[in-house]
């Protein structure tokens, strides 16, 4: 499944544990954490690189209309995803996962 | 005392907590942390406004090679700063308090 090529519907569905983790399969840089939250570090030559691959990954969101928690530090970075908007609280969708494989794609996600 | 306006030296200098305590009076609107961290939310608009206002950040940061921990998220941002290379661990300098007040006079600090 190449999940960068697909896009969501306007209607977010929570997935099921097994679910999740076939997706997950798809970004094996990700991690699951708690059930309802995927992250991802980077890390990089300096702070700048940090912040121009924050900047890229900021770009891509805005285009999914889909964002991160973003953690930035000298040198790192470390992105969250989980989907706010369902009636019953935060889980993963597979919106998440599709920014997931967009990001693993950008080529600001070379490092060090 | 105006931090803003004020440069470190190379050799930097642990606080003692009055000492900490007397700056902070400075930028108010920031908090210390366990002792040895400073730190200060804002909320934002919305996605790109908080990532400009981190952008403008990490150019200041640049200017005095001192670099905040930062927590990015839709329409909002946390900077948290430390000094990390202190002799016996880290703590809070007198650049964490100075990089503080330059923040706070960013225009991009401007919120909703």
């Amino acid at each position: 499944m190449d999940l960068a090529q697909r896009s969501c519907g306007s209607a977010p569905c929570r997935l099921s544990p097994s679910e999740a983790a076939a997706l997950q399969a798809a970004v094996p840089e990700w991690t699951i954490e708690a059930g309802d939250r995927l992250t991802r570090s980077w890390q990089f030559a300096d702070f700048v690189g940090a912040l121009a691959f924050v900047n890229a990954v900021g770009a891509e969101a805005e285009t999914q209309s889909h964002h991160p928690d973003i953690e930035l530090g000298w040198g790192r970075a470390r992105l969250t995803f989980t989907t706010h908007d369902l009636e019953d609280g935060p889980g993963l969708t597979e919106s998440d996962f599709i920014l997931a494989a967009r990001i693993d794609a950008l080529p600001a996600t070379q490092t060090r």
